[in-house]
């Protein structure tokens, strides 16, 4: 039987700042990417959005971002791969004690915004994210879009590697995404959700310039902040179950 | 044979900026109290700082403070319990994690500045961070002043608690701290290693008001960022030695 | 006539985190409370809020607050009055340069949270603030509560002091205010509106112990960020109108 | 006869960190470039920098950088350009307050760090920066390597832009320059004093290739944080004199 994971950046909230409508999307994804406190995200957030997905039985994993909070970590910043490295052990390793207050352990690590752009693209930057969390956990899953750096590196140094493809954005005929929302369709959740399932079942996309491209799904990301993102997250679920692909954490699946 | 540790904080340095000198007090230190990035540190010194206390085998522990960068963590502010339960939990979890990078295991955690004197006298907040520290890991070891409410908590919980002396500070009959450098002794290295070994061996100090007091010392706090700190850990260090203490990690003591 | 200021606190979102309906109050205040960076606010909200405030002919003035974003300003931190004092000058100056972009002038400044409420209560603060302001512009009207310090020392310096009372929450008999929401009446806005006259007119209110206080009323304020707080502000500006009591920003007052 | 500004950034310290030694600096400067609170300084500092200006006689200019303090400014970071003129805007408005608050008028602003070398490069970043401090003081210099985007741009606009050359760092042929050190050079302090002689006097330096090139030096930058920076000041400030170079602030001299 098929099977895919369906992913959601949560706990981006910052003091009294509220982002997204966690517990609503953690009724219908599988693993959740906890922001942790540099892009996004505070110790009080991280432990109620740790406590919520396990409410929920969602899996966790760390959303470590640039230390750009003003900027949401969606700002490239030139930081040194090693720098960039010491970011995603320190994120990660905060997170984890969340996790490890609440019992529960990290499934996976997912880097945010700019971050995750540049980690896909850049070998260098790649190499040091996954060093760095390989030595503090080598079962840890890492996020990755198809043909990136992070694949290739990560699957050289035998890690384990989730291809993810994203349900509200175009992607490109390599796999990349592209950062403005998917046009017309937004509100065509139906189309949206349809989409999603191909990806699954058939391993093929519509690219943003309308070509038919192939990629792999293992877990899907949905975005949190856009309006409408619960119906849409819903829309899916029922549409993956209704073509007997099973919704579960990406643990269960690699 | 009588056994004493020596404990100092490091990693206080953040970005290009330097505080203390790191490497020189690790020669006679045997545990670290490592910065976390909040009240001073960052993910790349506190990296570093965990590498050097591996190189000199001095035992490292958290030292978490307040988010507040441009006041060192010494000014009070009035979070809730809960609140700094939350930064303890994510700033201890942080530096775990560099520690897992390089092997070792978080030995102890020691609040800093205005955290620190709070959770003394608070009784509530000593709970908070107890509470948070015991969950995640029953075994680490909290350092609290004589008398105080981490003491006490941390008693009745079956935590294990090192009490603390300074070298470099006065004491009050009932064991806590006067936050001004020792007076006129500053440069006395002799008269204050002295101290601390009548502090160790016979339980005594003379207090800012010039009274004998009874306190007991399981580890001592030398600060790193006074001039010539350096050379009166190494005259402590030899005092204690010429006494027949030993000096080891608070962990081989308790 | 009669005449009044309705002030609000703006420009509090930070990044793309949105705090309040800042246009919807513009509209029936008449001077803005701008967020200059520390508790809320960054740089570009700042500009924009700046440009709404020109555009709906509110008066603008500094809103500064204690540099502790997570905890929106609203914790007491133990700064000295000089470092406040400093807080104060760095967050107005950033203000007004912004107003300067647009051509407009800072008509007051009012702390925001917590610095408020320990600038009120305490004298060294109190001096510290007031002093910086007067320096770098000795016209700048600052708001404050009855009976508070900021009046006390800010009439012996010659400073304008403008004395603002609370359309959402509870008073003291002092004049102080009561930090909890005006309990079962927080949806009735009649009564909050009639409230609101008579403290214009009568200089009376009803305590949150039920008595009845004397008080002075120059600026009301009306919190952005609770749940129909324009509808409120317009009933307020009503009510207000019905009574022949003008509505104008308080450098046109005092 | 011939004449020329010296300059260096000030005021980078934070909180209790030191950088440079900027006290000794202002005996031998003309103009002082000083930090903001974003990539360095505090409200505290900037207040203590611009009275420290003021006992020497030192011009002073807002020196405005990245809000990166961890990465003390010197990471490119993708803002655009709007954000960039809003960071200037606000950094250059809170010094200003600074300097009304001890009487003294800010005479330039020169960015700092990856922000000086992105605006001299980048077209639509001079832009953003000029315009916003065209509208808030048309009068303020700006420095500008020979030959940038600054220059450019800012001379269309007819805004005072003065061109800046560097003491201890190695020039390009096109006037920008290199961000190592000048290699074996650095100890040679007489070797880089004649270097800017003739600098000023030629408008002539050798390159880092050993090429001989053409600049304009209005105005020289040393840097503070170089270890002998105070010694190098001095040897340049005496060379300039016995050559007949009046030294003195940018103001007096465009």
């Amino acid at each position: 039987m098929l099977a895919v994971d369906l992913n959601c950046d949560m706990g981006e909230s910052y003091g009294l700042y509220q982002m997204g409508n966690d517990e609503e999307m953690m009724k219908y994804i599988t693993s959740a990417n906890i922001a942790c406190g540099y892009h996004g995200g505070d110790p009080h957030i991280m432990r109620k959005t740790v406590e919520l997905a396990k409410k929920y039985e969602v899996a966790i994993g760390a959303h470590p971002g640039f230390p750009d909070l003003v900027g949401f970590g969606r700002r490239p910043l030139k930081a040194t791969p090693e720098e960039i490295r010491d970011y995603v052990i320190y994120q990660t390793g905060a997170l984890r004690e969340f996790a490890a207050y609440h019992s529960v352990q990290l499934q996976h690590c997912k880097p945010h915004g700019a971050l995750y752009m540049m980690a896909m693209e850049d070998e260098a930057i790649a190499k040091a994210i996954l060093e760095g969390l390989y030595k503090i956990n080598p079962e840890l899953i890492v996020f990755a879009l198809n043909n990136s750096a992070v694949l290739e590196v990560g699957r050289k140094m035998g890690m384990r590697v989730a291809l993810e493809t994203y349900a509200d954005r175009e992607h490109t005929a390599s796999g990349s995404i592209v950062m403005t929302r998917a046009g017309s369709e937004i509100k065509d959740y139906d189309g949206m959700a349809d989409r999603v399932v191909r990806m699954v079942k058939e391993g093929k996309v519509l690219t943003h310039l309308n070509e038919d491209a192939s990629l792999t799904a293992e877990t899907i990301c949905i975005h949190g902040d856009t309006p409408g993102a619960s119906v849409l997250a819903q829309k899916i679920r029922e549409a993956l179950t209704k073509n007997e692909i099973e919704v579960k954490p990406i643990s269960e699946i690699l």
